[in-house]
């Protein structure tokens, strides 16, 4: 087996030959930026939809599912959101063997597809809020390099639209989506911090967009999921209004809440080291694996062990494979390493004998585990491992910021930047040309940077009414 | 509330109704076909999903899930399955502004997605099996008319591909799906006869097709699956094959397995009555509903008791929600035998007096139940209930099937017909004339008919290799 790139000085192409060596997917598809999901990549992913769910059912949302296709004169309705896709989306045009009369888009994102049938749900203020969200694949005809995960055209997508009474109720729907997320987050062993975008950068047809972005290494930024708050931008062009208590006719304030498949990404490119893929028990396709290192002698040997093991785990609801098969132990420790599976249970003669398992977690860390208290035993060494697992992942992103405090600094740059903004635009745009990137925006939470007030403009210079704000260069 | 059309005079009337008012779909979507899974229609697939997931995963099959797009040229690979696919399908022939190069099919089925890359998967005997399945969309441009789960545009799909190494392996691969089909088809309470197809009614592609078939009133019937065997039909022209333990290349044998939402269609179709819809508690939205009836007196009274009553079911894993809402409890009653809830439990002054619960089920059974034992009280009527349904669909069941011995019989037949069958094309198709419907085919399983060897073909009389063979008129 061939060595993996370097993570520190080749980020991408780490990432590219983890992908593919944890077998996530399977890139040879037909059509480029579509990619196919290997059983044990689908798995993954199912897991990750299982704790998406929990987090947003919490919360009091229902799933729904809304058609792929969108025609084409519903989803022209509002005007900055069409400008924001028009050039990235597929367009079905014909049926069996004959054009269709009015063309359908492949949903890239689903208001326009949600809003119509919105206008019919909602009629008095009985009906609000309405929370729903879905998950289902949107399209794009993406022009940039596209990459497992990170950058696809077909995404696997998690959109929750909601309807409520006003302006302020929104904004509490962005605030229970921002701690859902925070539980999600939790649960992936993610540090992030959530940045409200500048004017400039919100998603097509916001009144505001709060984004949630980790650091991937020298001062690149990923954006693994966002939360807008739409106003009445959409429900005025779909007609959603609602007869309030009062007897007026009033139009709803909507949200959404964004997030996908590059979530995966992130759990790659935050967790991966120079062994392969690690996954946090949460999402782990198996979050164990017991192996048998065979040997002759009095029954029960490793292989028996090692089935009761399995059995026993998995009657407990672990998610654990037996790798039984005939290669040597070494090459399977190898091989699950690369994909990232958080615990190890090795059973040799020396374990059958004593009734032990000796645990090793995907961080390297070793304990024996007692037969008589196995799954007691695991299921602390898997927390423990959840644990540290984010513990190394904090103290990283601790590492990747900086401040500055001039646009001098931000010339090849290889930390995200923290910096004093008076928030212009003419401003934001300095600092993104400084950094050759972007002006991520202002932090929404407080950074783990023990940071004093800001002062003045890192551009302009101008004193008051300044804020801390983030500057990196997105992947 | 308007009365429900009679469900044995009136089906389709019946149906769009029920459908309707169970508010499980929403069918005012601006495409015609493709409807919106509303959130309680949601919970229903959701737990149908897991029913089948279940049952196929204990089978030895893995979840992946292949792109929705698929290139033109590899879509028009097998010439068979193209003609029967080519005059239904969606065509995606732009990306962003400009023409695509290859124009892009929407799924159908995922045949021409997936065998490319089988034949990348594939190299030696030890790949061998190949067992995957994915739930995923399929979209079919039909032009017939589409009724909400039966017959839609964007129809929710599960799909097994298998290779395996043989005709015979594949052959065994066929039997276990009719296995796994069995037990999905126990969970959710439905009899059902496996068919083999006739010659000219197989899948585009297949060697040869058993379907699954329920009778729904008056001779019509209802394909709900259907299981195929493709010997080399795809593994030739898609280059899947294998070097065997002896050196030489050989091809793999292929099967697929199908079954869609359609599955809710019949389980609304076969229990479903006069009050609304009727769902088994495996894929019921709710397996429980909990109403307080309203009283004043000493605590806990009513609404305290249904509190403590839905927390403790939903505790165990019970799907259990508590409408508290201030309708009359009579309206509730109604509003949620329409939807179908297994079980209703009535909690009143008295029952919180005597700490008990009035529990009704779907079939209108009444039981008292302590809730000192609440959670195993329940858990038993939600068992006798799923009993009791499948008893009175096997009954209902048997009654459709009528035996006939001549071809004048079948004019305007109002049973599905068990006749006697030469095997031979022209005497199916003067069935099918006879009948105004279709021969479904020969019975893989034995028909509970209590049936003697068939004698002589019904319409052309030979003797001697002659066969069972069912007729109706698909819905």
């Amino acid at each position: 087996m061939a060595e993996l790139p370097d993570k520190a000085t080749a980020f991408i192409d780490w990432y590219l030959a983890v992908v593919d060596a944890a077998n996530l997917t399977d890139k040879r598809y037909g059509v480029k930026g579509m990619n196919v999901w290997t059983p044990y990549g689908f798995l993954a992913r199912r897991h990750l939809d299982e704790v998406m769910v929990r987090e947003i059912e919490a919360t009091g949302s229902s799933p729904v599912e809304f058609p792929a296709l969108i025609p084409a004169n519903e989803f022209a309705k509002e005007k900055e959101h069409i400008k924001g896709f028009d050039a990235q989306v597929y367009w079905v045009t014909k049926g069996g063997l004959s054009d269709l009369d009015i063309p359908l888009v492949l949903r890239p994102t689903s208001e326009t597809a949600m809003y119509p049938i919105f206008a019919l749900w909602v009629r008095s203020h009985r009906d609000l809020p309405l929370n729903v969200y879905q998950i289902v694949n949107t399209f794009r005809y993406e022009t940039k390099t596209t990459r497992p995960f990170m950058r696809v055209r077909e995404i696997h997508f998690f959109e929750e639209h909601t309807c409520q009474v006003d302006e302020a109720a929104a904004d509490r729907r962005v605030r229970s989506n921002l701690d859902a997320f925070s539980q999600m987050a939790k649960a992936l062993a993610l540090p992030y911090v959530a940045v409200r975008r500048p004017e400039w950068d919100k998603f097509p047809g916001a009144a505001y967009s709060i984004a949630f972005d980790i650091p991937v290494g020298t001062g690149r930024t990923l954006q693994i999921g966002s939360v807008h708050h739409y106003r009445e931008n959409f429900s005025r062009p779909y007609g959603i209004q609602y007869e309030d208590s009062d007897g007026a006719q009033r139009f709803v304030h909507q949200t959404t809440f964004g997030l996908s498949e590059r979530l995966i990404g992130a759990i790659l490119a935050v967790h991966g080291d120079q062994k392969g893929a690690v996954f946090p028990s949460a999402v782990a396709p198996y979050e164990v694996i017991v192996i048998p290192i065979p040997s002759s002698g009095p029954e029960p040997g490793p292989e028996a062990t090692a089935v009761e093991v399995a059995e026993r785990l998995r009657a407990k609801g672990l998610r654990t494979h037996l790798d039984a098969g005939d290669e040597r132990p070494g090459a399977k420790y190898y091989r699950w390493e690369l994909q990232g599976v958080p615990v190890r249970l090795e059973i040799g003669r020396r374990e059958a004998t004593s009734r032990t398992a000796t645990a090793v977690d995907r961080l390297g860390r070793k304990a024996v585990v007692s037969l008589d208290r196995l799954e007691s035993e695991v299921e602390q060494f898997l927390g423990d491992y959840d644990r540290a697992l984010f513990d190394r992942a904090l103290a990283k992103f601790r590492e990747e910021f900086r401040v500055v405090t001039s646009l001098d600094e931000l010339k090849g740059f290889s930390h995200v930047a923290v910096l004093t903004w008076c928030g212009s635009e003419e401003c934001g745009h300095a600092v993104e040309t400084a950094i050759d990137g972007g002006l991520l925006g202002t932090p929404e939470s407080e950074l783990p940077l023990g940071l004093a007030n800001p002062d003045r403009c890192i551009s302009c210079g101008k004193v008051g009414d300044v804020r801390w704000a983030l500057a990196g260069r997105p992947l």
